[in-house]
């Protein structure tokens, strides 16, 4: 294990939370609240945290092990997650530690579940904070799946590999780093665009940041007890275009700048993606329209945002969908696990993978017809070597395992429904989604052994399992083939 | 398309159920009941038909291609059906055509899901045709699963492979025809030896012979409205040993004849199967000593009795277990889903499909320890081909799309819990497992719709799903990679 680098990384990673305190703190300045405090203190602990950590390492030059970076992943996720919820815990907002670590492990994971009875209360430094958190996460999620891991000597790490099996990443440009900076520059721009159009829809500008935040991380957060329900149409169409745009593959966006417009035409991935939204918003309008007094339009709309809302993992709901009819819930259901593109800020198992495995299905409907005909596995015209097909099978299959785990422990205390649709909502870093079968749509409700549960499918779905579990799992397990 | 053979096959087949019509039409004279002259009428119409089929039939010399093999396999399990339900329709105890159908799908297909609101009311010549036709569709599985595809030239059948990757098939008698000799000899074996414990337990002749019928197909239909609730301790334990029994791979019965001991307790599919129960006994049962007021040795004995009856995808239950805790709820649904082992009658995934996916997820944590070690997936200490592994991969896959699509028709017109239950319990020929969350424990209650989706989700679940579907795929769609 290489300590020395794994200090020099956490200890830079505390360093840039701290100094991402500062416009929440300067929010909270400006309004004159007491929450700036709160927010301040904080950022000077993450600080000298951070110093300490960045102090006691060492430059070292030995090479990387997949090892470490497993740590320094899994390390810098739970440091930053503690340190980010000190400033609920120092506001009286959620005074215990437990909860407050949970809502910001949500945030970090863009999942959007939350803990907060009443979000309407909130001072506006710390509301500005949590949904921060989401936008955040959102960034560190494209830089840990498009640059970081590689940049650091782990481009044999087989999910990453999995990941970007794509049209794009391997025709992105030659250095890394230059990627990284196009990438982020398409999160700020996408950001910024949605914020002067929400703010031309009628949201304030504290609206309309705090709700792009939400979008961009496709996390989910509110400011609202009733989440979007009270904004107008525009805002509502305005809010899943965005949530459609950041749950696309980022290379998608550096494609477009390199004008390459055939290949992002033809990515198969993009192409599943926009015929599962069109299907199933026609399944739950259809659905709505027949059960209920919605005009045609208006079913279209709502079908089509919840729709989106869900694929794409954010959850900003507009409705209650626990009185929608099971026919619906099922498909928003299922669209949970689905999640968005690959490369993007979105939860889920990735509509990558889900091609991935429909094609393998489909070979072996071709294998029947002809049984000696040679049929590898082709995505967007290259064929995917077994290694790459295995990883993705593996992950469909861990994600499945992990996930009747989960319904299992939560199932200990709450009734089936409920235990399917919270750890659904949680694993696949979508959120709120529980408000899908139950009365209520936060997770105070919960115990505190369910909610430690929860913040660890919440990490487990956004680490993309895999490496937190290789860190857990004893070294004679690994070793086995 | 070869039309002479698949005339031929089909025909002979409709011969062999004209006769297997005997033995209930002698029970319904012998006590004297109405019901002999149904059971003898559907005899002669399916004798007639069976034998038109045989004289349209030539002698054909050239090879059966795999698309031959699948339409003898569709049309026969459709055929056979239909004229099985014929004593259902003509004495009147199922007077519509698609509940008749709904019935003997699901004793053939060993699923043991009933329309029958009132089994004890039914004459007892009907009452063994219906138990009857799950000891049938038992003996056809394992002809089907080891014997009659590759002595038909359908050797390279993906899924065939899939279903016989195990430690016994390619060690087993050098001709089939000795192989499928055997395996019957051992079906017939352990029927006669339960019937002769049950009735040493306390049951009547009768009864003992309609529950091993249930027992060895792993179909489940019981002759009373209870199922086996009201039976002595002993009898219950008898039925969930041959529950077991009839869940492993019938070629362990075959390495045990040639006193290979060491072969069969090597199995790393056997030792899972094991594992698995021993693991949910002990989970559900420590879930029902805290909850109810049952004693250690009644938990313990009644959780394994409904463990073994859920994985052994039989489900004659002793419990509603509708107001069982949710957390045992869920283990049942999952073992539902796991099934029995490969060769055997039980319905499932099968637990060497999950084996084989467990070892998948495995390996891929130790690439991620060793990034470029050669892991080829094992088992029994042979290493798998890609292709057999991508075979079951898909299966997985596969039958978990059919899952989806079958509780999305499904929740149309019931709600979350029936739909995910009733479909799971059709799939994976379980049955009776519908009870799990409803208030009522048959289909009688479903719409025609819905009977039709159960009946073809239980012939789907039992062909192993690409065989039909092959079938049923455009020919476009097959044709490409």
């Amino acid at each position: 294990m290489n300590y020395g680098i794994i200090r020099r990384v956490v200890g830079l990673l505390l360093t840039v939370e701290a100094v991402l305190f500062i416009p929440a703190m300067l929010i909270g300045l400006s309004f004159a609240e007491a929450s700036w405090c709160s927010l301040a203190t904080a950022g000077l602990i993450t600080l000298v945290v951070g110093g300490l950590f960045l102090l006691s390492s060492k430059k070292s030059t030995t090479t990387l092990r997949p090892r470490d970076g497993l740590v320094i992943v899994a390390l810098g996720w739970f440091l930053m997650s503690f340190f980010g919820s000190l400033p609920f815990v120092l506001s009286g907002v959620i005074p215990r530690l437990i909860d407050a670590f949970f809502e910001t492990v949500s945030g970090f994971t863009t999942t959007g579940a939350t803990v907060i009875r009443d979000v309407e209360s909130l001072d506006r430094g710390i509301l500005f904070w949590r949904n921060f958190t989401q936008w955040i996460g959102g960034m560190g999620i494209l830089a840990f799946g498009l640059a970081l891991l590689p940049a650091m000597g782990i481009g044999s790490f087989q999910i990453l590999k999995a990941e970007t099996t794509g049209p794009t990443v391997s025709k992105l440009a030659p250095r890394m780093k230059n990627t990284a900076r196009i990438l982020y520059l398409s999160y700020l721009a996408l950001t910024l665009v949605q914020v002067l159009l929400l703010m031309l829809s009628g949201m304030s500008w504290y609206e309309a940041l705090l709700h792009s935040f939400s979008t961009m991380g496709t996390g989910g957060f509110s400011m609202y007890n009733d989440s979007i329900g009270s904004f107008n149409e525009v805002t509502q169409m305005v809010l899943a275009l965005f949530m459609i745009l950041a749950s696309l593959n980022f290379g998608f966006f550096f494609l477009l700048y390199q004008k390459k417009w055939r290949q992002v035409w033809h990515s198969q991935e993009l192409r599943l993606f926009a015929g599962i939204i069109g299907l199933t918003t026609l399944m739950v309008s259809y659905n709505l329209v027949t059960r209920y007094d919605f005009s045609l339009l208006r079913s279209l709309r709502d079908g089509f945002v919840q729709v989106v809302s869900m694929i794409s993992t954010t959850a900003l709901n507009i409705h209650d969908f626990a009185i929608w009819p099971p026919f619906s819930q099922i498909i928003l259901l299922v669209l949970m696990f689905i999640g968005g593109c690959a490369g993007s800020t979105a939860g889920g198992m990735k509509v990558v993978r889900v091609l991935v495995a429909g094609k393998l299905v489909r070979r072996e409907f071709s294998k029947m017809a002809h049984p000696r005909a040679y049929a590898p596995v082709r995505l967007n015209g290259r064929i995917l070597s077994n290694e790459s097909v295995a990883g993705i099978t593996s992950f469909i299959a861990l994600h499945l395992m992990v996930f009747l785990a989960g319904v299992l422990l939560i199932s200990i205390e709450n009734n089936l429904v409920i235990s399917i649709s919270s750890v659904a909502a949680t694993l696949n870093n979508v959120g709120p989604g529980f408000g899908l079968f139950g009365p209520t749509d936060h997770y105070a409700d919960f115990s505190d052994g369910a909610k430690v549960v929860f913040t660890t499918l919440m990490l487990l779905g956004r680490l993309e399992l895999f490496t937190i579990a290789a860190l857990l799992a004893p070294r004679r397990w690994l070793d086995q083939s």
